[in-house]
């Protein structure tokens, strides 16, 4: 009996206990599901960011990676999933290379932009195929439809992320810097005036003098060619899988939430729509202190230390080219921070640390830096910006002519040419933004108006995902003018009936008039005809 | 001696009194001067809260106060400067009334859009007089110009504000629900395609079938009509007082901030301009307890209650008219909370509760409000959609009845005329809201989506005030369509060159081929002439 009691006892208490625990200890954060399919490369940087904040958020996280990945590796915060694509790392590489080598050894000219869309064009042909390469991965595809997902986040500049949503029918939210030829702009039906809304690589800023929106509308007409031309395989992808007469730029405009990677203190003012959110800068996150190089910048004098990179693609040029940076190099009082892997010469100076990769936030942030040389990726123009560092920019290939342009008319900068650049220009304009205290000066004030928001990037990135999870959408910001076609929506059917009321109006007014002048002439004649008689 | 080591040792105490009490005292919030001209009425109620939350903030604030004031008044959140107006209050109301009059005993028609217009003519005029009054006040202007304002917070639906903001040379905030015949996205150059932004008091939606879209772009073309000559007395005060050939419209577009009292959960999703932020619902506070009538509305049981106002502006209304709401009421089980001053008559139900004035938000947020009879106000409405009530609605005039056609179409109120309406069809309208869980449901979607932000209104208003403050303006916000004329915006030069251009290669190329043609055939004829000799 004693033993049937304390049985009892230990029951009430371990209920007891039990009961207390489920009251008192909080429910496991209970997220959605996320899929994610980014673009390889330095996009995937700023993306891994919000991915990051979102899974530490309790959000379950399932991100697609090729397996030809450069810089898409696994984490502990999501799951991957890999898929193949028929082609070989090599082969992405030789892409990229041809790109490369092109701002190394040929002068820009006017004719670059086809060669950009030819390149352009190959790449995205390219990738279209690896995109069929998972779309078609019965097994993997059907998973993945099984798991439920409440949000699609990808990167708009390829396919693969807009088609699965589609056909998952989850919403999408686009993390983006841009697509080519304002393919996202068309998408949003977001008006772009090309009378102050610079077209890319037109060379032009906000304001145009009359010639220079003559070249506007030029590259804004053309524009339209060359999204049929890049987008094409886009296309053709889109209505053969989704099964239905889709445009690719048609299926965006379904996207619930444009995160956009600019704002106001790089990018010009334009019209927008609502659902278009800007996070420029959400790359810049917190700094981390410096372990291997804290000595070597942090013991650079009053002269301090420059920063060197042409981004995450690029981490060697040709020999002849590289001298002339060792050279210019050598005659500055500057330490410099390189990350370069191709070949030292012999007499290189020792105010130079060579980097396979470098912390390049970090760097920006440190006290003691004076200019910041870059490729003008929007990653580095922004992070150059947060920490008010003036630029020496040397663009390769893409946007990047573009940006480091929009830095340069705000005097924050200057702009190299990789084709032609020697160590005098070199020195001079190193020189020029380090020495000048204009440069730095602009730069504060750029600097200021960026980082004075009332929201940071990243947590607006996270609401607006979060936002489009709890609603199921956006649907009160999408604009009725996806249901219009393009002579709806310029109003030329309503023009065209004004018009022909018009005329009708004008020529039954003007046959009225004819009659009465007749009548009334005709009767005057009658009667001079009868006075005569 | 020992009164003077006395002294000197109460003197060193009283130092070390004084040291520790600067060391740990904060230094007083040492805020910016702000000039705030409001526009009388309803309009100030949501601007005060702005003001108020400044002022909270360590801001100074001078609030400029008609000496015919209805709702502004004095506070300790900031000092007031009252100017002489050449007009009385009796003269105010009796435009108020016309206005009112018309919508109680005529019938709306077509024609009413130039009913209204001549009426807010008439009104605007009055207005600009009263402007004046201050504007010409040399002693107070000289006064106010000699304090040195870093900001100008005002209404633009007036021109007093912009025009002192011009002359004071300080930068403007707008804070507006909008400006009659859309001047504020004119002045601020955001693009408003007709084809899917009706317009005002086109009865239209966002989505038109064809003749909806004839009658929008006929209403939008008629627009620049009444613009010209609603706008014409501020134009001419505008270039007479600051004495240079300005516009009204040209003045606005100076403005660094249009603090905007809409968002999408309430308009139509349309473009929009950088620097112009969504702040709807900003009056829609935190709610405070209802002293006078917990038990009123505490005790009306499960058929609950129903809020009737029609807006600050408006607490009677024809007897014949009123019969029809206390027999309508009479007829429903819900006890109603009515804003009214008007005659009783002697069978009066007494499930009403009549008020001279009402706490409108407060009483919407009480578990038990089943619906919301309002005339449409934009205050009225967002304080329905905040506290998910379901309205009848009986719009008066201004904008109201556009107001009321969103949340109608949206399937989350009733519209009623108050020229025809009877007992029946308000018995009818209140118990399809009540309900008809239709209703319910749909505002419950609504509220969560306009809830649901990443920061509050206020917290975001009061954040761009004192960005303007801090920078100065708001210059990265400003778009370049600034400096462009309508023809340069439109690219009408441009695409005249390049037809011009396209004709001249269309003439050259048929002149070239008529040439070949003729020398070609002549060349035939003249062999075939010489075979037949």
């Amino acid at each position: 009996v004693h033993y049937w009691l304390g049985l009892r006892q230990g029951l009430r208490l371990g209920l007891l206990v039990l009961l207390c625990c489920l009251a008192l200890c909080p429910a496991p954060v209970q997220g959605d599901k996320v899929l994610v399919m980014p673009v390889d490369g330095s996009h995937w940087l700023s993306m891994k960011l919000l991915v990051k904040e979102l899974a530490a958020r309790g959000h379950e996280i399932v991100v697609l990676v090729p397996n030809t990945s450069i810089l898409i590796q696994g984490s502990d915060y999501y799951r991957t999933e890999t898929f193949r694509v028929p082609y070989s790392k090599a082969q992405l590489d030789e892409n990229v290379n041809k790109l490369k080598d092109a701002a190394f050894l040929k002068a820009p000219d006017v004719m670059d932009i086809f060669v950009n869309v030819q390149h352009l064009v190959h790449f995205t042909t390219m990738q279209v195929k690896g995109c069929e390469g998972l779309l078609y991965d019965e097994p993997l595809i059907q998973r993945l439809r099984g798991e439920i997902f409440q949000l699609m986040l990808t990167d708009p500049f390829l396919p693969c992320g807009s088609i699965l949503a589609d056909s998952f029918n989850i919403p999408a939210v686009y993390f983006s810097r841009g697509i080519p030829c304002g393919l996202d702009e068309k998408a949003a039906q977001c008006p772009t005036p090309p009378s102050y809304v610079p077209r890319l690589f037109s060379g032009n800023t906000d304001h145009m003098d009359f010639l220079g929106r003559v070249k506007n509308m030029l590259m804004y007409s053309l524009e339209s060619y060359l999204c049929t031309v890049m987008f094409a395989s886009f296309d053709e992808l889109t209505s053969r899988y989704l099964e239905k007469d889709m445009t690719y730029r048609e299926l965006l405009g379904h996207g619930a939430i444009w995160l956009l990677r600019y704002d106001y203190s790089f990018e010009y003012p334009k019209p927008r729509m609502p659902n278009m959110v800007n996070i420029g800068g959400i790359n810049c996150g917190k700094r981390a202190p410096l372990p291997d190089l804290q000595e070597f910048v942090g013991e650079s004098g009053e002269d301090g230390f420059v920063v060197f990179t042409l981004g995450s693609m690029i981490s060697q040029m040709p020999e002849e080219k590289a001298k002339q940076f060792f050279d210019a190099f050598s005659r500055i009082p500057q330490r410099v921070v390189w990350r370069y892997t191709g070949v030292v010469p012999e007499n290189a100076p020792d105010n130079i640390r060579l980097m396979k990769w470098l912390p390049q936030n970090d760097l920006l942030g440190h006290p003691k830096v004076k200019a910041f040389i870059t490729h003008g990726g929007t990653h580095g123009i922004y992070e150059g910006i947060c920490n008010s560092v003036p630029m020496v920019m040397l663009p390769l290939f893409g946007d990047q002519g573009d940006n480091v342009h929009r830095m340069a008319v705000r005097g924050v900068g200057e702009v190299l040419n990789l084709f032609d650049v020697t160590s005098d220009k070199l020195v001079e304009a190193l020189n020029k933004v380090i020495n000048d205290k204009s440069y730095k000066e602009k730069m504060l004030k750029l600097s200021a108006v960026h980082k004075d928001r009332p929201i940071e990037p990243l947590d607006l990135a996270v609401f607006w995902a979060e936002f489009v999870m709890r609603h199921g959408g956006a649907e009160h910001l999408r604009p009725a003018a996806h249901d219009l076609n393009w002579i709806q929506y310029h109003s030329l059917d309503v023009f065209t009936l004004l018009l022909i009321i018009v005329l009708i109006v004008v020529m039954v007014t003007i046959k009225c008039c004819k009659v009465c002048f007749r009548k009334c002439c005709g009767t005057k004649r009658t009667m001079k005809k009868k006075k005569s008689e």
